[in-house]
């Protein structure tokens, strides 16, 4: 069983763009931060092969926004994240894990400088506005906390920087990664930021008026007919090659950074307060004792994970679980990431994988697919 | 389109129940709480009346604990919630909307006091754990805040007293209404409430060990054949007619408890400290200015809700929106949750609803279904 059909309800929130995606063959979805995801258009392999030659639209309107403003806005977003923030200008963009005072990983957003005292926190799936308002309440800070109107469209592909230019600009070309810009688009303001959930570069179009989607999506779906434009999405075995983590896949609030291998996203000697700084600290000293880790899974390809897969190690002892798999046509075998004991973490380590009573072998790579 | 295809992944967390519920016939499932939740056994009518008659096991892990734990356990949970705690008892749950400093509901739990310094909130989907995490961090205190492994299974319907009582003893009989009892089943302890979303009575076991979900059912499936016991689920039309409020449709933190007609559930002017005193004061002295009624609508059966139906008042202009619907045969008609403007909450008040192009006549009833 990889889907079960999901019952449509004002819960679960349609995406301005959901229209569009399903018109051009979107067949699976998600839920993700409560609202639609579509996640399938014909199949993961002709869709990768599409995003890695030209461009897509993506509808990830449920990478809400949760917005920080008022003269406590930089001190709160510092508290919550041990990335050194105020390094982060205005315009600019920086993946901050999220972490509460044991260092737990609450998610792992983009941050954006919006303006001095402005943020938006452009999160994974958990409800991190919530958690920013309970730590602001009980700080007494002077901000406001809330999810404001804000969708974004990603435009990814190589073809990306071609079809913005046509469509906003030359000037687009010019757009920093992990920068952004305002602009006026279809007579509605977004911010186009470098960035997105693949690492065939682009875009993210946030749009800030949810009744202007189908809009949004035709101007820039019209203009990309000449680069061979399609719908798609955030790609698993795209996103597995390229090393793009999912939070409540391949980490969760019981794994703090140095586990999910965020290292070099987290600044723990930074001057801010932040609450997680003694937990991480204790981390550093003591050293993991399990780590989010590359495999490859030996053998053709599988059906998908429903339930954990257990890693094995020598004596057959479980030492850790695959968090996602997807079947590399780059590598030619099966990529995953697990979350491994620190014995079995090294570049090179031989493991098994127990996939539903299918066992195979598995060697453990470094984040590039290296051996070391 | 009622339904589209859910893809699984690590991120839709699957319940302990889950197995059992798919082999006794669950088709169509939500995502509640990042966990599947079986919605659809062959039909809602068909659910219905054999829950109106006999008794079912429901699969609602979905509806996650949040512990709080320690000196400052009672103190927290008075902060969150305009309804006074105090007065629950060791053994006592309580239905308590939880409101933030804007009066806004963060979500609708029922509170279970499981010691003298030891509550579970036994929550609606939203991510409660987070925003009490961070107001416990904010303000200092001296609790543990944490999703422990509760996982309830529903026991609902008018024979749930006979089943119990055969599986459990007799004594569960004298369980009185949102009350527990602790217990052990099948060599694992349990906590049993009088408590349920449907209005048919019956129980919510609490297992506490999630690896023994297929045992749970089996017990109580085995000794429930005698009483012609079925797999449900939380019903549409049932919930409806009973006038159980779906937070996420039904109300959200744009809303008050006024607003969603949750007055008898807060005591505002309690002793205890909670950040909702002032905004609700304020509700209370000013009126409200919309709020959650109960309307019939005209004519035959309507296809399911996607978008928000809007209600229209005498000159058309929009005066709400339809939350929740269904056809109840009890009522020979359609019934509705509806947030309307003050000016049309008054049962008898004449509106219309545009469900999707098709414009009904429909009138506002009171919480019991009568005209005033």
């Amino acid at each position: 069983m990889s889907t079960v059909p999901m019952i449509l309800s004002r819960r679960l929130r349609p995406s301005p763009f959901e229209q569009r995606a399903i018109e051009n063959g979107a067949t699976q979805f998600s839920l993700y931060n409560k609202m639609i995801l579509p996640l399938m258009y014909e199949s993961y392999e002709k869709s990768y092969e599409h995003l890695c030659k030209h461009v897509q639209l993506w509808d990830v309107a449920c990478q809400r926004q949760v917005e920080i403003v008022g003269p406590d806005a930089l001190r709160l977003t510092e508290l919550i994240t041990p990335r050194d923030i105020s390094k982060c200008a205005v315009g600019q963009c920086m993946y901050a894990p999220l972490c509460d005072e044991n260092g737990g990983i609450i998610n792992d957003p983009i941050i954006i400088r919006v303006g001095e005292d402005r943020f938006w926190l452009s999160i994974a799936d958990s409800d991190v506005c919530l958690w920013v308002k309970g730590v602001a309440y009980g700080r007494g800070f002077d901000v406001r906390v809330f999810e404001p109107d804000v969708s974004p469209l990603a435009i990814q592909g190589p073809k990306a920087d071609d079809l913005m230019a046509e469509a906003v600009g030359e000037h687009t070309r010019d757009i920093k990664f992990f920068w952004f810009i305002d602009e006026t688009v279809v007579g509605t303001p977004v911010k186009i930021a470098r960035s997105g959930w693949s690492g065939q570069g682009g875009f993210e179009v946030y749009l800030q008026d949810s009744s202007k989607g189908n809009e949004l999506w035709d101007f820039f779906w019209d203009i990309g007919q000449k680069y061979n434009v399609a719908a798609g999405c955030p790609n698993l075995i795209e996103r597995i090659e390229t090393g793009l983590k999912s939070y409540g896949s391949d980490m969760r609030i019981e794994n703090n950074p140095f586990e999910a291998a965020l290292d070099r996203y987290i600044d723990i000697d930074k001057e801010a307060e932040y609450m997680a700084r003694d937990a991480l600290l204790k981390v550093r000293e003591e050293g993991v004792k399990r780590r989010l880790v590359n495999l490859f899974i030996d053998g053709e390809d599988m059906a998908p994970m429903r339930a954990d897969w257990p890693v094995l190690g020598d004596d057959s002892r479980q030492i850790g679980i695959v968090t996602s798999k997807a079947r590399s046509s780059r590598f030619g075998t099966n990529i995953a990431f697990a979350i491994v004991d620190a014995s079995h973490m090294a570049p090179g380590t031989s493991v098994r994988v127990d996939a539903d009573g299918d066992v195979r072998g598995a060697q453990v790579k470094t984040d590039k697919w290296t051996d070391a």
